[in-house]
């Protein structure tokens, strides 16, 4: 313990009135989405079908690097912003490292989770736009539960998808969204020509992101003033998601510090890009050559660490754009781990393009190290962390005691995107010894990679 | 929605340095505590085999006003303090009344609620004092999860006793409490001689928190080193609390307003004590004599709107010392409402006397009215409330609906004392339509009533 400050908190004022779109300032731009049947460059308007219009160009976006957040989007921005950005002295104490560790406690969200930001954007375009319904997926239900208050604000009437694992395993996600007043559906369903397809290969499949996908696009385009709203991969959600990194940004200089490392869990990427974009944009402009960027993803799930960088789709019926990737392939079929919101088999644009020329790195956490971080974590912060969450507080655990070996005092900047307190089944399972690691071995790897290029 | 401030945090230098004994204040002191073997009036010493010394010394103590917070305790209520207190812009709204609702948001606590607030002081204690155990009982799972972080933060061995009907009804508390180290038991259990004796009488007993507080004291007393500690009814942890309403005071001050109402939930206590003593002390010394107190509990255990002031035990086996309070009788067996932290018999002695001087006032609310609060809150701000806190809402409601009637518009204070996240299968049951209201009938009461005076 120490008198020094905890947290770290910004005057109402000081929430930003811009997200930054790091697209608009990247050296090598992502390469274009492309139409599922033509395999043309897309424009906005070809997106408008799908999404709602302000995102479809938000999505294409190359030339503007800030977009103003709009006045009722940040007024609801309010209710909890800015989240504490928090001092782990308890964790550097347990693991007796020089590092300086701080989270950006994202938990804290009515919601629970980071989710919230993009939630309340999309949201709001959508009512603006004369929208009356949306669709979506969840994996692990934070999306849909952030998607379920903000239609709730917004008076849209939502749908959502949820994967079937997770809608057995997180019963009270369900809950929780049905709350909020929204309709939750198993995924794969018998409601859409996706789901029964899948069904039909496979009767006992329990669903993945991609599958969800398909299944909320379909009903969305059978639907009257209907759009899809989704809560991770595409551009604009991680644009909404940078409010994170640009008061952490602030707050890291009221700590009088700036990162040697930023840290996030990976699923389709609007997490890792919402607080390492505001900072990268530091190594892009020469300010901070130095600061390392890592995505911690699950070793069952490995797109980031293991997969190619390819055309692909971003679900499982091939409904989406094609969008440059790295991606283990849109047939791929995750391990039922219980960080729902990562079993995704590609990366953002913006993120792979940025892997790829080396401005970020990626580390594959196995699912019994993850867990025994978030133990670890919860026992000296306080606070259950998400089991997609806990890859992050991994990945930071690994490099607070390369510190400590080196000893060298870095300071390591890490997203607590959500907590786990609906995810407490997994916690009885690791600590009665039932889970399990669900690493794939090369030939397993290979043989998924085989088939990505949708291309050829 | 407004653009005007929805929340108000205060600065880290500006959280609380004492807390308020208001027994110090009243006119009209409690009567003092009995000894539960010879009816005399009790001395602290009295009280150290079963609590810490310094516990024991704030229970008794009817001079200090103020008692400083110990350096390390305020030290860790940096970590979430302080917590917001919120405008309800969104309540208001979806009731269209012309008050103005504010809450105290606890439930952003590391652990979801208040309870750490106490748990911290009471570990730190310990600690102080060389006690390497501790035990305690928990109803909903609120307290035992405070304070079993607490105890891993002070490096103490905690054992809890949770009410059997809360360990079948929330198995993620449990779940919560063992992840952060602690050792958990169902109540009524067959490992003290009080839990033997209430099976034996009834072997399908579902428990009640003074069962688990009988069994506690008993574990304690025989395990060297090891001290109980109490989660709410007694005068020290009402005292801990009122770190909640001494920020409130300076919260409400920043947003231009005094409350007309303040208003919580109550169990044993603690929670109402600690949101409205401080503002209890501006009705005393004459300078707010307007200002309402309204302590919301459940219809199916209504100590304060239809028990009587005698003195009683504090537990089913009779094991603390009797105690002049509000009662239904220590045998008074509460229905399995899914509000657990509210199934408690009695209330503590300040309150009472503050009852019985009609300084406050009480109101019972019945299950199925509080989970409709609780519903109309989470669409309209986002948070899932704890069954106990959505009391607190329903009272509010209540008022809120009055001002619309009478076109005045007052100013409401309630505490959200935690998130609902852990009782999502009450949600579930609620919006399935398989929650029902258990009140009690006249007869019922007084046949509990009858036996209630054990000094006869």
């Amino acid at each position: 313990m120490s008198s020094k400050t905890k947290r770290f908190i910004l005057p109402e004022d000081e929430i930003p009135e811009q997200w930054y779109n790091i697209q608009a300032e990247m050296v090598n731009k992502p390469m274009p989405l492309l139409h599922p049947a033509t395999h043309k460059p897309l424009k906005a308007e070809d997106l408008y079908p799908i999404f709602n219009e302000a995102c479809s160009d938000q999505e294409l976006n190359q030339t503007d690097a800030w977009i103003p957040i709009p006045e009722e989007v940040r007024d609801m921005y309010k209710y909890y912003r800015s989240t504490p950005l928090v001092r782990a002295y308890g964790l550097e104490k347990a693991l007796d490292t020089p590092a300086h560790i701080y989270f950006k406690n994202e938990s804290v969200s009515p919601v629970g989770s980071h989710k919230l930001n993009s939630a309340i954007a999309q949201a709001y375009y959508c009512k603006q736009e004369g929208i009356t319904n949306v669709t979506t997926e969840t994996g692990a239900g934070q999306w849909g539960a952030a998607m379920s208050y903000a239609a709730k604000v917004f008076g849209l009437d939502l749908a959502v998808y949820m994967v079937k694992v997770s809608y057995q395993q997180k019963p009270y996600r369900r809950s929780i969204m049905q709350t909020f007043g929204a309709q939750v559906t198993a995924s794969p369903s018998m409601s859409t020509r996706a789901g029964k397809d899948i069904l039909t290969a496979d009767p006992n499949c329990s669903g993945s992101l991609g599958c969800a996908i398909s299944e909320a696009i379909e009903l969305a385009q059978a639907t009257p003033h209907c759009k899809y709203v989704l809560g991770s991969v595409l551009s604009h959600v991680s644009l909404h998601q940078t409010v994170i990194g640009l008061e952490a940004e602030k707050q890291m200089a009221m700590a009088g510090e700036y990162p040697d490392m930023v840290i996030a869990c990976f699923g389709g990427g609007s997490n890792f890009g919402g607080v390492s974009f505001p900072f990268l944009r530091h190594k892009i402009d020469g300010t901070h050559t130095d600061t390392r960027f890592i995505a911690a993803e699950p070793s069952s799930c490995p797109k980031l660490t293991h997969g190619k960088f390819e055309y692909d789709f971003g679900d499982e019926s091939g409904y989406t754009p094609l969008m440059p990737m790295y991606t283990l392939g849109h047939n791929f079929k995750p391990a039922n781990i219980h960080a729902g919101g990562l079993r995704y088999h590609g990366a953002g644009t913006i993120v792979s393009q940025l892997l790829k020329d080396g401005l970020m790195e990626a580390a594959d956490i196995p699912q019994l190290e993850s867990f025994q971080a978030a133990t670890l974590f919860a026992q000296a912060e306080g606070i259950i962390p998400a089991p997609e969450s806990s890859h992050a507080i991994a990945a930071t655990i690994r490099e607070a005691l390369k510190c400590k070996t080196e000893g060298k005092s870095k300071v390591i900047l890490f997203n607590l995107s959500g907590h786990g307190l609906i995810d407490m089944t997994a916690y009885d399972m690791y600590l009665s010894g039932d889970l399990q690691n669900y690493t794939l071995t090369d030939e397993e790897i290979a043989k998924y990679l085989k088939d990505v290029d949708v291309l050829q």
